[in-house]
């Protein structure tokens, strides 16, 4: 094996490979997502894939949206209170580990806690009302503009290490 | 290195890994797309990602809606044909491999000869208007709807290792 | 676009999809990773791209083999404790974010006390001696072993619904 | 919709997305892979996912190297000639479109032409003797190291847009 993994292509690598990304989340605001339900700290925007992460935090007692993952999946892990989908038979608590596939269509509700969770997302969040109708629409460059929206409105610098 | 990569592991790889799969173009249809412009030979549709695989076909002279690649980027080669999107300086030629990046809007226009290239595909495809008003969307289950709709109105068998 | 995400998509859709997947951590059990410094709680094992998940954790005042994410990458999410890669500048703590690309060499080193944190992986993992010679290597089939033999010599039940 | 896809957003996605990539293989050369009986032609290298992207040449009448994907799939659509692996019973044609899942060990073999055939590739490709022992090992950042020798051995500039 030595012959390929040798030193000259370590070398090679050192001067290729993207540059790690560091962050602690006390370093990043709280950026308001919605109306005031919803806040988010962003913590990867792929921009080659669409693909966005951020730490998501919801009000207690709260009933989100219907809405549709349309075009990718959400991998989520929840670190703090508990949460639902209307309808599914469980809850979602600290330590829960949550894999939705492409297409959900799900209603998301708090309970007596604040949530916050981690998600990966790709594709884009479509907004229904009653009807099926499209009433609105996320995906990363949305998110994006929440972010350097409020970084503008709050003069705070944008972490262009954020983005790949 | 061998006690790791040992037979007891190459046997457990046998035993879990996905079917390999393994399709030749001659024994896949030409699926309608639209009204009679595009057509499609499915060659894979990952529901685990969203991500779908297939050979696309444009007549000749044509412009398409133009589209927008929300929450997904797009990889193309181009098999047979000439074509472009309006505004850019280059031209698609048999040979030539594209990347769009996610979020990019576009207008595909096809040159005298018809068009086939291989394209894979993520998150949605979304259509405008002069506007910019949303007037379609396509995605992996659109898609897959097509196909199937296909299959049924014309007595074909699904294909259902076309399914991940 | 009501034509589109119409009730006929979404009941397609509701055929189609993979099932969703929900897990907390509290239900699974810490596997040995290697002779008794790490172990982890399998989360996702996707078998069509080699990706896997789990919840990692790392005894304290630890220093791990030198190893080399070979063609993945690394995201990582802090939960418990502090390390660090021998030479960088940062420290991971509770809240932490790590994207470490394809390619990286590092040896991770944890503090005072244990680490828990949440990865995501693809690619292999290659463990390397002081002259870079490659000594082992784990990749998503090895991690799925190190799991289904802990649960056959433990009488529990492989979870199945952690593969896809 | 129009609220969220509006010009702003659109104007947003100008200024942010990742330009877009158009290669001519007329305008690529044949890089060696090996000693002389494979060559490519390189399409794209994904340095955040490990993921590479190439046009793959082999000599005719020829057994590769039994090698195994660990980590990552192969997908892979063949433009001419005929090869097949080892024991399996299809054969790739011109229009054969193949799904490898990680893990899997095969030996290539082709037939009376030269084959031509479009691969995307992640995690490492690891090549073993008969007695299942690793002999060596290639994945994206060797592959660039074959790609970049070349260059310089030739007095070819080396296409930077090849790298995201």
């Amino acid at each position: 094996m030595n012959q390929l993994i040798n030193e000259a292509v370590i070398k090679l690598v050192d001067n290729l490979q993207l540059p790690e990304r560091v962050f602690n989340i006390d370093d990043l605001p709280w950026v308001p997502f919605d109306d005031g339900t919803c806040f988010f700290k962003p913590l990867r925007f792929d921009l080659s894939t669409g693909l966005w992460t951020y730490l998501f935090k919801i009000k207690s007692n709260k009933v989100l949206t219907r809405n549709r993952h349309t075009g990718g999946c959400v991998i989520g892990y929840n670190l703090q209170g508990q949460w639902r989908y209307e309808g599914r038979k469980w809850i979602a608590k600290p330590g829960t580990f949550i894999f939705e596939p492409p297409g959900d269509i799900h209603t998301l509700i708090t309970e007596d806690e604040e949530v916050i969770a981690l998600f990966i997302l790709g594709g884009s969040l479509q907004y229904f009302d009653e009807n099926n109708a499209i009433i609105g629409q996320d995906d990363i460059y949305t998110v994006i503009k929440k972010y350097r929206d409020y970084c503008t409105e709050n003069g705070l610098e944008v972490r262009e290490d954020l983005f790949y």
